[in-house]
């Protein structure tokens, strides 16, 4: 393992998983941490999400060579900042934020001449906090290493081997790509949960408690990530802007094309659309980034209809 | 039971559960279906969705008193005019349509001096056909009954101890207003789904192959309710128009403000907005409308991020 020392800045639902991971997966590499919530903190050393949780970052970072940052992105430069003086020159930095081309920007302005190379594991659940983090939250999923262009070629492959040591698969793309794909896959989405939500809540005619009754309709699906972390989120949408104002329109466009042939009575448009989105499902059931049973496999919980 | 012998028209993931779980929890009760698709009958034969599956409808609804409409909406006149002349004066006569001002009119008209009382049960997968169908698909789950004025009282209350004996809890509620809350509890969601995932699908810069590899970021939450069955769908849009064009034009108010928020930058706005949303999802927990396990228990399938 090219690693000795792996510290985690952030002890949340990523920062905690990987702490657990690297103690499962590669016993012999030594793990620190810090939450800047001393609640997150003391919880942590009762979890053992790492082997030391000393109370500053400067003493979580002092003699690692991997410093991982958890951080909501809008805190990247903070947290940065506040360890800028007790990295060992030869770290390796890196993080696991959403959006990637501020980070780079924002970690490699607070750190001069310290190595960044950021990434991204796509993995997560709607929990957050120190009690969210598990081992197995990385296995069978990709994270994007989007290394800037003076990065090195060997501790690239270090981070590489680092990800898929705790069960990553890993990916590398520019920072741009990363947050075009992103957009699609993971914000827009997200911001489409939140506003539905929003939206069922602020009914007169429908009640609250009708909309938790028939949430079984297909409602209930979008609560699960609209009930993902606020500041995480709130600093995504402001972090990559442009991408998510680029899908949000094109989205906005095709609902616009939808609302028409509702309102024109069209069928064949509406049959034509609803047809074409089902092999998409198909092929990330089958690239296993999904599950297969009805519904997930939610037991008692079938949903739609 | 009141019902001695109940015929299923249709039988797709609704009517095969049907018939499953009648042969289960009401076992003295006759069970006799039909499905227009030849290969569809002959599957529920081998499945045994019911106990007789004659090659006409007239057939299958002899000497029935209770006969359920399992189509999709716009099918729902033909269906009944084709059982007309073979129905028992005495007959009630429901259905499982997502939408019920239309139902109404349409049964009602196609069959003068039958009793009709529409029904929805709120329950599905993202699965259709003589397959998908599975006896406890309606446990724990909610039917809303929607009499018309002049039904009577004694068949509102037999239909009502039917739906319960197979699982469903029931509520009564006038066809206006369930049109209304299922068009933001279902309707709306799935418009949204096959929306994005339409639009996902249309990207030139990001790929489908990234779509899919990266769809644990929130994308893929979206695909499952975008593979339902797309002539149901299309049914529902067209016969409940106005109340899905209603709720479509509050989202999208809603959604420009957020994206005005994202354009301008306003954190606080956002971080508003997305904390009050946590709540319902703690709720549609609480009322059991959902799995409280991260991710509903997806196993290795964890999101988000």
């Amino acid at each position: 393992m090219p690693f000795r020392h792996v510290a985690i800045i952030g002890l949340g639902l990523l920062g905690g998983s990987i702490g657990l991971a690297v103690q499962q997966h590669l016993p012999g590499v030594r793990t620190s941490g810090f939450d800047l919530d001393p609640a997150t903190r003391a919880r942590a050393r009762e979890r053992g999400l790492a082997a030391l949780v000393p109370e500053t970052a400067a003493e979580a970072v002092a003699g690692a060579d991997l410093v991982i940052f958890c951080v909501p992105v809008g805190a990247m430069s903070a947290a940065a900042a506040s360890v800028a003086g007790a990295l060992a020159p030869d770290a390796l930095v890196s993080d696991v934020g959403s959006s990637k081309q501020t980070v780079v920007r924002e970690l490699t302005q607070a750190l001069p001449g310290i190595d960044v190379i950021p990434a991204h594991p796509v993995a997560g659940t709607e929990h957050s906090g120190p009690d969210a983090g598990f081992a197995a939250l990385f296995r069978k999923r990709w994270c994007i290493i989007t290394p800037p262009a003076e990065a090195s070629i060997a501790k690239l492959d270090s981070l590489s081997r680092f990800w898929e040591a705790i069960g990553a698969t890993v990916e590398i793309m520019t920072p741009e790509h990363h947050d075009l794909v992103l957009a699609v896959t993971s914000h827009l989405p997200h911001l489409i949960a939140y506003t539905i939500v929003g939206t069922a809540s602020d009914l007169e005619e429908v009640t609250r408690s009708e909309v938790i009754k028939y949430s079984a309709g297909g409602f209930r699906d979008f609560t699960r990530i609209a009930a993902s972390d606020p500041t995480m989120w709130r600093d995504v949408f402001l972090s990559n802007r442009d991408a998510v104002l680029e899908m949000l329109q094109r989205f906005t466009e095709d609902l616009t094309e939808l609302q028409k042939a509702i309102r024109k009575g069209d069928g064949e448009m509406l049959f034509d659309q609803f047809t074409r989105t089902r092999a998409i499902r198909r092929s990330i059931i089958a690239e296993g980034q999904d599950d297969a049973r009805p519904d997930f496999g939610r037991g008692d919980h079938q949903s739609d209809g």
